[in-house]
């Protein structure tokens, strides 16, 4: 299991550089900023000697582009948010999982874990927690539930650090759009009624999230839905729609 | 179970600050300082929303005044020590705990547990490791072993604040150090030979302390060793020691 740290327009360049001496300090090394503050002398000092992780990071302009090539996008939220956030659940459909049950689910799982640290303010937006196949949030206090990034990110890597790498190689990003894609086109080609499309995308995509598809299962699903799509072509050509019932036997 | 967080001499007012706030994210509110440095706006800053915790906090002129009236004393170390402290271990004979074996050591139990965090540059002396019942450290990476005090402290909160509190209630200090006193005559009253007393007293000290002897198994310990002495003085008055071959009876 690889971690890629991916902070989304983090503001102060004290906690940049706190997140990587955590980083190093865990045995991690991958971090891409997304539209970052300045990273100057006080970052620097903050990161000691993990220096060498801050001067190989990479930059993005967008989130998208920082998680290409990950399998699996996890998002974090604090628990500040929790009341917008039961919202957002709901309407993203995200698991929220607790830092030991993550670590427990990448354990023996092998390719790249994207994971996305917001804001000091805000965190990450719903647009942001939207691609996150899965949310990961530490269990604090109510009574002062918003932790320090760096603090968060530290308890974060210390959990991730217990995963072990393992034989079973999880789904390529690509392999998961293509099936998302595909499974789009499989929507539309049985006219499924068009206001309940992105609310059934969405929901594919957390079903395949929390199923945590190996690369093979993805690739047999994509085998299926272009197998069920051949034969509604197929049979559109040369006869009407089979009636539910005759499709349902 | 009720923790206070012991910081020996530290340096930064920024990290106690950081501690501070890691602290009440985690629901812990006993701060107590020995020798620290001065901590004005900045350390008043990183503590954030937990200034209350700043302000309450206690100042010891040196350590044993800090654990007085806790139930255990645990302290922590770096791995950056580990060669030193792999010498340390065999000559203070301290069990150096994970932080989750800690959190599951005192899942259940009922007491304070000052957790002792030592200075940014070199941790904890040996003198202080001495008087502790346990050791716990964060497993790091060997390249880059030195975690920030702050992120050590929220990890370990994190870890301690998922142990619940029980029926168990652990030994006083009181009771184990009065305990330790009178395990010292009663070897002073067998004739203990000299050079091996200290050695004897710290040894039993780590069994106590690995043991987490409850109040009521330390009462009955320290009858048992007053049985003893109560014996042996009153057979030292009427008759000489019993020949070992009948004590062994």
């Amino acid at each position: 299991m690889r971690l890629r740290v991916v902070l989304v327009e983090p503001l102060y360049e004290g906690n940049v550089g706190s997140v990587a001496r955590a980083m190093k300090n865990f045995g991690f090394h991958d971090l891409a900023l997304v539209n970052p503050c300045k990273i100057e002398d006080f970052g620097s000092a903050m990161a000691s000697h993990a220096r060498d992780v801050l001067q190989m990071s990479r930059s993005f302009p967008s989130l998208p582009e920082a998680v290409v090539g990950a399998n699996l996008v996890v998002g974090t939220t604090g628990k500040r948010l929790e009341r917008e956030q039961h919202h957002l659940r709901l309407h993203l459909r995200v698991p929220c999982l607790t830092p030991a049950q993550l670590a427990a689910k990448l354990n023996g799982k092998e390719g790249t874990v994207a994971l996305l640290l917001g804001r000091e303010d805000c965190g990450l937006n719903s647009e942001e927690l939207a691609i996150c196949d899965m949310v990961v949030s530490i269990p604090t206090s109510s009574e002062y539930p918003v932790m320090n990034l760096s603090h968060a990110a530290a308890v974060l890597f210390y959990e991730l650090s217990r995963a072990e790498s393992g034989a079973t190689e999880l789904a390529s990003r690509q392999s998961l759009n293509l099936l998302q894609e595909r499974a789009n086109s499989l929507l539309q080609d049985v006219c499924y009624p068009e206001h309940k499309v992105d609310f059934a995308d969405l929901m594919l995509r957390r079903i395949f999230g929390r199923a945590e598809l190996t690369e093979r299962e993805a690739r047999s699903l994509l085998g299926i839905v272009k197998r069920i799509r051949w034969r509604i072509s197929h049979s559109q050509e040369r006869e009407p729609l089979p009636s539910v019932t005759r499709s349902q036997r």
